[in-house]
């Protein structure tokens, strides 16, 4: 059965890495105490050691280890072995390219079908959509491909941003972004704001954490969701 | 001799479309009445003839006639035989894919570097730089190649946003972006704030408009240079 938390950010300001999430990776994650993190996001542009050694520290809070996919001369097999995966942010083009280069997309796939407890946040949580397309990430490097794992029928927007009123700069606000998105795709795409996830277990799909969550359906007025609600038939 | 107007964005907060760079255009393009527009980025997912109409308002105000790219059926022939091109903001992603799909890179490349005056505001004027990897936009379509212009020898990242120091929101700031950037590239980058702009001619590049610009080396901290500034040795 699938197991699956998408969080938005792993951090919600004045928090510490994960913090408000811990309680609920303890459960999550309670069948292991090691983690395959995989860095490649590298938030920063930090080396995966680096990354890796930050969060051991938040899982270590937890009693839960923490070891690199790069620590690993065969990732694939690390994947194959692992009883738990974890993926964090950073910049979503450069975890793409990397996942594409190390050919790991399909083993993914797999094992999380297969059960392997996956949690991924920020741009790791992007990539459990069907695309990357509505990232919110500066393109710095150029991925084979922008389609990703396809755990959930829709795409994702972590870090959703309501529009700010009070701005006087001309960007697009969030909203107008994924507008834009559906004059050239069709799948919807929930905003997660910062501190709410999707929890996956087999096919039902539930909005967790305080905040409510938007939906952008292709041809429909955007709308909100409270929290605990139900997205299993959204596609 | 090159002739380039490279502008942050098409408008500035509280004003009409192009309203602040009007005269500056009068003079940019004094030897034609008549300007080939690519409206290929589609803001807000408007079609072309949609924003052909929008920016034909504001070239009017000067006395020009703007003509969409689309409206021919030879989009090379219409470059070439071009006395004056603008291509409008948008989604760069959008942009990039359609030029590349119609096979005008290379044809722009030619006519803007015998001469032909060339605008770009927004999405039009990151794709003056050598890259599109310091877009803002939402990569809401795949193009086939990150790849741009380079018309000048640097990238850019037009609607430059200095940090806000109140906001609660853990995304990265534009900085963090750019520095980012500069972990997996090279070339400088200058962030152009709303309201300016880089005017090229010949091989000289001066920053123009009332607001300092933000010039990001690889392995330097950032600085600022004041309107009026050289940019012909950055690169």
């Amino acid at each position: 059965m699938r197991n699956i938390i998408i969080a938005s950010t792993s951090t919600i300001h004045g928090g510490e890495s994960l913090d408000y999430l811990l309680e609920e990776l303890r459960e999550f994650f309670k069948n292991t105490s090691e983690i395959l993190f995989i860095p490649y996001a590298r938030p920063g542009g930090i080396t995966h050691d680096e990354y890796t050694a930050k969060v051991n520290i938040a899982f270590n809070k937890i009693d839960k280890k923490v070891i690199g996919i790069h620590e690993f001369n065969n990732p694939k097999e690390a994947i194959e072995n692992a009883k738990g995966i974890f993926t964090g942010g950073g910049n979503t083009f450069v975890l793409v390219n990397q996942l594409y280069r190390n050919n790991l997309i399909d083993i993914i796939k797999t094992e999380v079908k297969n059960g392997t407890p996956y949690l991924g946040t920020s741009a790791g949580s992007n990539i459990c959509g069907l695309t990357m397309n509505t990232t919110n990430d500066m393109p710095i490097v150029y991925p084979p491909s922008f389609k990703t794992f396809g755990f959930v029928p829709f795409n994702i927007n972590p870090h959703y941003l309501d529009p700010d009123p009070t701005s006087k700069h001309m960007g697009e606000t969030r909203e107008t972004r994924i507008k834009e998105f559906h004059k050239f795709n069709t799948q919807p795409v929930v905003g997660i704001r910062e501190g709410s996830w999707l929890e996956v277990k087999g096919d039902t799909i539930t909005l967790k954490g305080n905040l409510d969550a938007r939906i952008f359906e292709y041809n429909k007025a955007p709308y909100e969701i409270e929290t605990g609600s139900l997205l299993s038939e959204l596609k």
